[in-house]
């Protein structure tokens, strides 16, 4: 493997070469190192190190998860509904965060349970009050896409200080977004609850 | 590895004496499967199989994290506390969950944001509210002790669909149970962000 790791690619007989060794008695073990992962061989190129710790592999397998496998279903609500009926709204659909859109889902805002706590300690009618009031609008809204990784959305998460993100794509027009779908802590809660049982039998 | 899958533990020897190999051919590639940490050996025992495929080491890694290492400073409040005032103290400390504790910190409820939602949506006097009335309480708070694993409080917070759990241990005088630190989705969300960046260099 230091051979590999110093000089590759290389080819077997290279190695055999360098350590007194026929090619043939060499073979069995450069089999079971790149099995392993350790090595990668290329026809007329040789062995070179891919040098995947089980921590890389790791790191790998955690990068590997993508947000359009663990996407929920968005809730998305229009910006004239009032405060009081998006508050009603979460606890029917049992959700911390509203997206908010127009002329039929262009994305326009994002309201979370703070959000509405906010405003509803200010003691004004909540029925009188819309949402897009109190809504984070466009462009402030940290969003993600179905392609991304959710590694990179729960890193935004974690950057931003937020609680989710809509997941997005470009609407047909051309213009804005549309929203396809919610990343949450809780996604990543049960994304980190199934790498800890992935291979319980 | 089949042999000594099948009929582990088996000595080098008898390996050998399977395959028509000699012992010398072989001590490479057993040599190897035991670095590789596939095989074990044992002096005078022989060779078992250890069986840890990547993924299994993988979930061993992501459940050897301790609550007690990841755990944050838990946000406390007494049950007189009035809604109005665990609102302004959420904002202030920046959380979601607030612990109520009595008689010098024994654990006495849980109050979340939903919670705090909920009756706001009441048209009430939040000022003339206290927490006791809208929190979640004991026997019903879903706690975590710091020697728990990080995995098992994501279970948790999953399988009881809460925002975070208290951290706590047994009051020194026997009764209760008094709030050491605080897990929440967000320390779980961190906690995978770190599991996807560990080896970066």
């Amino acid at each position: 493997m230091q051979i590999v790791k110093d000089e590759g690619p290389i080819t077997g007989e290279q190695i055999a070469e360098k350590l007194n060794l026929t090619r043939a008695t060499l073979r069995p073990d450069l089999a079971i190192l790149t099995m392993a992962g350790f090595l990668d061989a290329r026809p007329r190129v040789g062995y070179f190190y891919v040098g995947k710790t089980a921590n890389q592999l790791f790191v790998e397998h955690v990068r590997k998860l993508k947000v359009k496998d663990y996407k929920s279903r968005p809730v998305v609500v229009t910006e004239e509904l009032s405060v009081y009926d998006a508050i009603c709204t979460m606890f029917l659909e049992d959700v911390g965060t509203l997206f908010v859109v127009k002329d039929g889902g262009r994305l326009a805002g994002v309201v979370s349970r703070k959000d509405l706590l906010k405003i509803a300690l200010g003691k004004q009618d909540l029925q009188a009050i819309p949402v897009s009031v109190v809504m984070t609008r466009m462009p402030n809204i940290i969003t993600c896409s179905q392609e991304d990784t959710l590694y990179e959305a729960a890193s935004k998460l974690m950057r931003n200080q937020v609680d989710a993100l809509p997941v997005v794509r470009p609407m047909e027009d051309g213009e804005g977004l549309e929203v396809v779908g919610r990343i949450t802590k809780t996604t990543i809660t049960k994304a980190f609850v199934e790498l800890g049982q992935e291979s319980v039998l």
